[in-house]
């Protein structure tokens, strides 16, 4: 895996790993809102959920647009692929490696039947 | 969804945020070893692996076992279905977002063409 994709998934997995940025993402999938809204919303200071929405922006999942003087947050054109297509990776060797420790059990258990 | 599923998935992604701690899964992926061999195997000090591997042991996805000097590691029973629903979730969200945002500027080229 080149470098840059693997600095981006070290930040998008780490911009996943808080509760409430998850909780954003899932508020913005329902539709655009100001930091003022989010910060409201999570029940956070203004400054806290800046902090969450920094992070959440450079891992390219929410871009934000200043207005007046009015931030609004909306879903960044990023879809997860890449998480996605590790974690699917990740489950495939899972699998092929519990299959194999099955089979070597399966062949202990019949050589000990013989 | 419940803290603790909430608290587990913080866990599973901070410690998929890391290049060394997802390379190590997948070294495991392929067989199980030590923590000098993946410290040798990553140009890490002892130290700095064993940080690395307790973080995914406490996130449920590294089992370690000590045998005399020795202390292997070997993946976890976690297969990351809960963090592969919270992205699958997040990408239809995202989807439907999309979906509508195309409709409305679809809308607005008609009206714009009467």
């Amino acid at each position: 895996m080149a470098h840059h994709q693997s600095a981006r998934l070290d930040r998008s997995f780490a911009a996943l790993s808080d509760a409430t940025r998850r909780g954003v993402l899932e508020r913005l999938g329902r539709g655009d809102a100001s930091i003022t809204d989010l910060a409201a919303r999570f029940e956070m200071t203004l400054t806290g959920m800046k902090k969450h929405v920094s992070l959440l922006e450079e891992a390219g999942l929410v871009i934000t647009k200043k207005v007046g003087r009015v931030r609004t947050c909306k879903l960044g054109p990023r879809r997860l692929e890449d998480e996605t297509a590790w974690i699917e990776r990740y489950r495939q060797l899972w699998d092929a490696r519990f299959d194999a420790l099955d089979e070597l059990v399966q062949t202990l258990t019949n050589k000990e039947g013989q």
